[in-house]
């Protein structure tokens, strides 16, 4: 039984395990683990680690559509190095600060390897009862045919992350942690509240996550792939001349298909993904500080997920 | 660097970590991380896993004195077993149950050893502040000299199913999951909220709880010996005959020392500490489920922490 059927077990028994967080009495709730071996690759911080770890609870409470009010996380390793601890945190809580929540804290553990595991609190302000349907809360189940699909950011960060971590210079390094540090959209995810129709983070990856919603909503996406915003450091690892800029005349069409992969099937580039009705898109775009941009349109379920009109494959990054 | 190092560390840049849970706008969170070598010996089930692993964190939301809300796990392994998954989540919802709380849920994740982490949540209703002294939270810190010294519940509870596990029969082990499923003090910590003036919960073991309160209130403990109550399964464990009962006129004074060393130092038994004025005794006594007994009294910080008058090592449970 591979992650994704066992988390579906979880979901029949628990309906509310299905989003990317829970909703109790207003209160959003959401945990993930991360490993060393999974999630850090060599070169990666504990500032970075402690940033990127708490910042993927902190984007299932965006994705939600909640305000993010606090994070707690464990932190277990082979033996305590008081820098180490300190650098952590002080990523938790700069990234906490980022998005106006606050990190209190949580608990260490003596563990095999490196392991941390983060939970995030939200709050749901115009919600007063608990249901996950309630006002103010996105759920992935809500798009409609002939909606736009939109995403928030840009795409191919993390991907481009893990190939400078390979690379293994210095400079590489610095700049793959760098690329690590997003922002997890919760100031995106409130001003799409209330607006989207479904939502979800793109922790999967973009193609996954399409997948997702177009099951959880029972619609269909048509993906136009050029309008996909890539982030900038796709271009500097792609190609023969990855490393130096790839000039759009000296485009190889191996290089466009390569460019695809990393923005839409790697994944861990903690976006939103939303339906929006067409009306309301012009007036949320200019209230997402991250930038929205419609890649698409709702379809009816039986169109099934397609990218330029082909069938995009379900396939993305599987945690570890 | 030892984890309590590493803790006091981690209090002193976050000092809202120093306490069993944080406070935020109101809501209690707090996290814990158990694993199968040290945690669940061999013999656990996992719907004892998940029963005791969130009712970890429950307990850590009683000793806050606030109701529990809801819990969240992660669940991690090397393989996904589906009927190991389900007995894991069917034992968080049972405890949640137990205690008026709801499990919404979690994730999965692919780890070396069998690991969960848990996190749960509660409520202050009387509370509109984040000052973790305000009304309605019971920290560690409010103890004064003169009040009286209280616990719930029996102890050795779980040092007695540790000893049942090592024994290894089908019945001694059904025994120590039946032991090992504790009922979180939520109900109890509520009665206490707004008359225990200095509470925690016993995790790391009666005497290191009471050297932790001693340090945070900056008090000393005269604890009474004979007054603290032993849980019956504790003489099935303790002397030479072990899995019989040990009749009082047999009583042996090595088996006494056993059976105090069982109750005060091996902890995870999950009980509530407390400080209670003198006058609030009978009264809050007769709102507590899981019964509240004095036993011993509160005193100046220079009188130390005591047994019988005799100094109470701070010796217990390390976590692993």
């Amino acid at each position: 039984m591979n992650e994704r059927d066992a988390l579906r077990r979880l979901a029949v028994d628990l309906p509310r395990a299905g989003d990317d967080a829970a909703v109790v009495d207003g209160t959003v709730i959401t945990t993930d683990m991360l490993h060393e071996r999974t999630d850090f690759p060599p070169g990666t911080t504990r500032y970075t680690a402690g940033w990127r770890a708490v910042g993927a609870s902190l984007s299932d409470v965006a994705a939600m559509g909640a305000e993010a009010t606090a994070a707690v996380a464990v932190y277990a390793d082979e033996t305590f190095d008081p820098d180490a601890i300190d650098e952590f945190v002080a990523g938790a809580v700069d990234v906490c600060a980022a998005v106006g929540a606050e990190y209190v804290g949580g608990d260490l553990d003596e563990h095999v390897e490196f392991t941390t595991a983060t939970t995030a609190i939200g709050s749901l302000p115009d919600v007063d009862s608990d249901a996950a349907a309630g006002p103010g809360v996105v759920s992935r189940s809500g798009a409609s045919p002939g909606e736009a699909l939109c995403v928030t950011g840009e795409w191919g960060r993390s991907a481009a992350a893990l190939r400078l971590f390979e690379r293994g210079t210095e400079t590489a390094v610095e700049r793959a942690n760098d690329l690590f540090r997003f922002t997890p959209r919760v100031a995106d995810g409130r001003a799409l509240s209330g607006v989207a129709t479904a939502m979800m983070d793109s922790s999967d990856g973009l193609a996954r996550s399409l997948h997702q919603l177009a099951e959880a909503s029972e619609v269909g996406f048509g993906l136009d792939r050029d309008a996909l915003p890539v982030h900038p450091a796709v271009d500097d690892v792609v190609g023969p001349g990855s490393g130096d800029a790839v000039g759009e005349d000296d485009a190889d069409p191996a290089e466009g298909d390569e460019r695809f992969e990393l923005a839409a099937h790697v994944g861990e580039d903690f976006e939103l993904v939303c339906t929006v009705p067409e009306p309301a898109l012009e007036r949320v775009r200019e209230a997402c500080p991250a930038g929205l941009v419609r890649v698409g349109s709702v379809r009816e379920a039986d169109a099934g997920v397609t990218v330029d009109g082909e069938p995009l494959p379900d396939r993305g990054y599987t945690h570890g």
